[in-house]
């Protein structure tokens, strides 16, 4: 029973499974009329609030498109931080608290603190879906990410071996990607990242605890080859301090997956992303077809209509 | 027969008791499944619109879900003041007139300057909701403060001794307050403030005329034992003069609502705050059965559900 | 067959006129209970996604009640560039994709750059409605524009003359209608501005191409007795250099629409107005009963919910 979607360490590999089964049955529904009425019929008349404490395109239209598709309703803030009490100084709690008093089925929330989603669950009365906590987690994004995994690999997680590149530091969504992944069996872990923006210590501590290998390198080309899957962050620039900057300046250029790089991967690897992408993926590399980030997106709508039919216990009927 | 909602003096006691034997009705029927299917039967396919120039939690969202509750459909622009023509500075009565022109069937209005509903009402051919115009009144608040007075004292308004604390200058929801209780018979107000911050004469002067009794004081502890409703507000800092500060500083926690106060006040008293809270009453004061600000904003939804159904002339059947 | 709507340059004049022929019938359907009910049931299900880089009242207010009149539903994001990706520098056309991957019917997007809408088109796969691309065109507002002109010119439009003031450089309304009236049989223009804001040369280049004639003058007087239509704007002063406001400071009076223009004008001609309206026009013209932009605005939903019906081939069975 899932009531609340806060972080990654929730699911294990069982709920993983289900989940991926139900999103893909979802997904299938989805794209015909008789299918689309049958997912209108999970949800009527039920009610859902977004609540955007920092900035959104995807994850936002995509819960909204989702409370559409199961036939469900929903009121948005899109910057609750200028439009909310948030303004006044008001607590999130206190929000929460008398947002619950107006009975939505469900809250969908994004702070822009660490930890937001869980003090918000501490106060509610109705499920919480963590839509992002700064630079905490992002369940809902992983979630979607190895979804879109399992998808194009044909149901094959375990075994893999998983490169994931970029700003490993301050990359929640890379760093709740890692924690799920782990639950699946013989994974293998390439970390490559500046050494400034490496994998931090509780997440190297949990794969070392649960025997999950992992190397860390600042050199792409040399563990490219091996991977099943290529996910790819953004080098957050801004959050390195200045002495950081000068040493990382030289090797920016290493940092971005460019079309040099498609002939050393595997044939049936896919390359992933969160996006938003600036820069750090050369435009030409979206051609080849092991780039997936598209679909992957495309994956938040099915995965967050399952997520939001179970906080819900809305069991659709046709499975 | 009720076309805006724009001030507290628009509503006698009749008038009142009505609307909050509905409210209460409202609020029982959603409870259940049942209840909520008459419910969503009362305004199917009506539009409203909301307006906020100013931002709004509690509100906002709580005519949202009103909205859905009654099949209705609602949009909203939560900062009009950014992101419609008040950004190129479009007098309000053009955009109301325009909005109009889009055939919503009510719009809710929350406006920065004092008289912005009666323009909206003037140029409108929709029922207007005032939702707070800038220092001038927030009578749908007042609606459901009294509401809840009159459903936590089991009906008894007529008699009560309503203390009134905090702000009561600048603060337009505890002005409507008293505007709206004085309706009531052998109401005692008991006003607790600064000096600087008093309630102005306005006020005032309509309690003389209406022979209301009260006083006013800058010490709460000598007037808490009488009270049968405290009704708590902030302290508005920033709109008080250097010199109102430099006197005020050392008066500041006569001006928190704590603990301590707790055994003052009567046994069957209740505490009741329009929120945001930052600090005027300490966290623990939550704990005492009688502060009930938490019910007082739940009841904002069925309070402003029976608003839109009355300014709609949209009488539910089930009474 | 209309997919997208990016510019008035798609519309011939049997386009225009069918599409005018069908908005009246919507708008006489809006009248009635009965024609809502019809009107409802044409979009059942579908869902309009509209996203604004720009401040909007008018055209965001209209498509989602538009849609709302359809039996659509809506998801708005009202200031795109604070609360979307954008803020992280995110290029339009991945928003654009993400967002199609949520499956909604229709997008309307206004954005802050010439040439947004085309650029969302071109990665689209669903219809995209140019809801104001920065100096660009916006022509959903010349198509409810001329659509008003026929209305209450009684569907006559070939022949009349047309008169455009105002700031005729920079307002992408202005020249959206002049492409789209020259469609139209033996229409003249009489082109009134400061000669620091005449129309530009891709417009005049245009008319002389197809033998449409126009002329252009300072002076207001001169031309107006002439008019059938008098389409007025704001003066975008913000826009004109040092030297061109010095030059314009004792002219600004000539380029206020005042009760003194009135005697000037036909009998039956039609004063319009794209608004918002910030001084240039005198209040008391709006009593005139030739003043015709509050009707002008409102025929934005019927207009509008056309528009949205023929990019989804949902063509109701009404006709």
């Amino acid at each position: 029973m899932l009531r609340h979607v806060l972080k990654s360490q929730q699911f294990d590999r069982a709920l993983l499974l289900e989940l991926f089964r139900e999103t893909k049955v979802f997904a299938e529904k989805l794209e015909s009329s008789h299918g689309k009425e049958e997912l209108r019929r999970i949800c009527p008349h039920r009610l859902l609030f977004t609540i955007f404490y920092e900035p959104s395109t995807r994850t936002r239209a995509s819960f909204e498109s989702a409370a559409h598709y199961l036939g469900m309703n929903c009121f948005s803030t899109e910057n609750a931080r200028v439009s909310s009490s948030a303004f006044k100084d008001e607590p999130l709690e206190n929000s929460i608290e008398n947002l619950c008093g107006y009975r939505p089925d469900v809250i969908v929330l994004r702070y822009h603190e660490e930890g937001g989603a869980e003090r918000a669950r501490a106060i509610s009365t109705v499920p919480i879906i963590n839509a992002g906590d700064g630079p905490g987690q992002h369940p809902t994004q992983s979630l979607l990410d190895i979804y879109s995994m399992w998808k194009d690999l044909h149901g094959e997680v375990d075994g893999i071996t998983a490169l994931i590149g970029g700003d490993l530091r301050n990359g929640r969504v890379a760093r709740s990607d890692v924690y799920l992944l782990s639950k699946f069996k013989g994974i293998r872990f390439k970390f490559v990242s500046p050494n400034e923006l490496r994998m931090k210590d509780d997440v190297l501590a949990h794969l070392r605890e649960h025997d999950v290998p992992y190397s860390e390198t600042e050199n792409l080309e040399e563990v490219l080859p091996e991977a099943d899957v290529v996910y790819w962050t953004r080098i957050q620039r801004e959050r390195m301090t200045e002495e950081e900057l000068a040493r990382f300046a030289p090797l920016k250029d290493r940092f971005v997956l460019g079309e040099r790089h498609l002939p050393l991967m595997k044939k049936n690897a896919i390359i992933l992303h969160p996006q938003p992408i600036a820069g750090e993926i050369e435009p030409r590399v979206k051609l080849d077809p092991r780039a997936r980030w598209k679909s992957q997106s495309a994956n938040g709508l099915p995965s967050r209509m399952v997520l939001l039919t179970w906080v819900m216990n809305r069991f659709p009927h046709f499975h």
